[in-house]
């Protein structure tokens, strides 16, 4: 393998070992040479280098926040994005939904038998790239082999650790009465993208996931004294399911307008011949905010300095507080009807994330 | 089902869902019952009750230790113990070597589809009472589903965070020529369980995991003001790939008596039959401590307060450093003859932890 294109000296010997078996993950000789030929050299730092049962960190801060996700979207490489990236950056936007600034991670694979070495180094390499644009080190790893599915592939566990701030708390009882609902871009894309590319449909123009790490976002808020009340980036469940948990935790209603929500034509389009709602649809690179209405155009203004917030909009507002009553999210249609958003049962694409 | 078996009540219904599916993975309705059916109520914590993206934690010490790990032995009951106890204990153990007393973890859940809904329960409540007896927190958690394999089962990584000592560090880099080599108990018992439950194997006595805790000792030889050099615990690989790595680590040979290593009778006998080296066999409570030899006494004595070290013993030393030379392992056999110890390529025992 040519491994000047990922990023690292990649010792590992392809040639002797073009798939992953068994052996790989039982702890013996074969173990050692996939930690030393792709794992060690491409997430190199002193705290790996320790080689101990587990990583010794100094933090900045007592105060921290910690996330933790399994990634197991199929398939693994798609427009905009691959599992190592979403693994990296997924993991660090939660800490950022925090309002934590992302310092470490940890990440656990399994591996099933049969996957390519090739298409292992590449995944690795893609999440130490996410790793050193993001500015965090990856200190603690370790590696099973189960057998093969259907497809040969592999699962990621990241969790990761932030510093929070010591002067304030963004948590969903934040949320207030009068708050401003403001979405930092487009919806849909991430979903589309993996279901292209699983199902080979072309879409013209193609839909590239939106995965992207928005701790720049937020820290920006932040440095412009705009620190919001609460913040969610809209995985699995989409916007209608981020929403509806924030309503439910804060027993309080939000109501949307449809027409505010900023949908691509190409996502609204393929939605549309695949019967499926994008409100639903998973993202990886957008957040809501909830901030106090008198600074919403400031904080637009903020989040739009930035290219992936440069289509963030207010979408909505959270109506006064009745007593007793449970959280529910009102959508005003387009056609100037109201709906309460519900989950669906299950999801319209699985393994999305 | 009754739930009053599990230690914690248990919403969760059973009868429409007796087994997982997909749905159950895709942050709908459904994943919603999963969480507020079983795993909230399970582990629940003023922390998890935040309802965050990450959990919002303060520490007591701003140095600490990270350390993660996937579970995906095979059976999932053994005896001795089963996935959930081995996910929470296992990745406190990893932390215990490093010095640090265990605080938080969190863990990732990789269900295929298939399982059964009551061997969920089953594997969550070992893990809720693992929590509790050793007095750690579970923060931030995640659920995901994956097509079926050949049996339906589940994966489940466990991420720990423990505080360190502010005074010392415990690490490969310290074992010095000269110091004593200690085992805190017998080994080989883990992997001869899974082993047995796997092939259904009657070994009369029954052998059972030794899956247990290692901070109650480490954080005694700390009261005792005997702390060690370096600890490791013997897991996957046994007490050779412990050795193996730690001398190559630490550049140092490590002179081992193979008569003073205790190996119950029923696990000796079982290793006979099946033609299985003991050394290599992995273990969950066990590990080795190296101190300064003329404390060696002391630190045997300490160990042997508790069951679980009863046979704690001193099985050999670190040679005195020989320059430019790599480490290796030197084990002095019964029969008066020496072999150097080398890692096997793979494992007598997949999946085993």
């Amino acid at each position: 393998m040519n491994t000047s294109d990922v990023g690292f000296q990649c010792p590992f010997p392809f040639s002797q070992y073009p798939i992953i078996t068994m052996a790989h993950g039982a702890g013996g000789r074969l173990t050692q040479q996939l930690l030393e030929g792709i794992f060690r050299p491409a997430f190199n730092n002193p705290i790996l280098q320790q080689q101990h049962d587990g990583a010794m960190l100094k933090l900045p801060s007592e105060r921290i926040a910690v996330s933790t996700d399994s990634y197991v979207v199929d398939p693994l490489f798609f427009p905009g994005g691959n599992i190592g990236k979403l693994a990296v950056i997924g993991t660090l936007n939660d800490l950022a939904m925090c309002g934590a600034k992302p310092l470490y991670i940890t990440c656990g694979f399994i591996l099933t038998e049969g996957l390519s070495s090739e298409v292992l180094v590449k995944v690795v390499a893609h999440m130490r790239q996410a790793a050193i644009e993001n500015n965090i080190a990856i200190v603690s790893g370790d590696i099973k082999v189960v057998e093969r599915t259907a497809s040969a592939g592999l699962y990621i566990n990241t969790t990761g650790i932030g510093a929070l701030p010591p002067e304030y708390v963004i948590a969903p009882d934040k949320i207030q009465s009068g708050d401003a609902i403001i979405i930092s871009g487009d919806i849909g894309r991430h979903g589309l993208a993996v279901l292209s590319q699983r199902n080979n449909y072309q879409f013209e123009p193609p839909i590239e996931s939106d995965c992207a790490p928005l701790w720049g976002q937020v820290s920006q808020l932040f440095n412009e004294q705009l620190t919001p009340h609460c913040l969610r980036d809209l995985t699995r469940g989409g916007l209608a399911g981020a929403l509806i948990e924030l309503a439910d935790s804060a027993r309080l209603t939000f109501e949307i307008q449809e027409d505010k929500i900023p949908i691509s034509q190409a996502v609204h389009a393929g939605c549309e011949i695949l019967g499926i709602d994008p409100l639903y649809v998973a993202n990886e690179g957008r957040m809501i905010v909830f901030c106090p209405a008198d600074v919403a155009s400031q904080t637009i203004a903020c989040l739009r300095k930035f290219s992936d917030g440069a289509m963030a909009e207010c979408i909505g507002h959270v109506l006064p507080k009745v007593n007793h009553s449970p959280g529910k999210v009102v959508l005003k249609t387009s056609f100037k009807t109201s709906r309460t958003l519900t989950l669906f049962s299950g999801e319209q694409l699985p393994r999305i994330c």
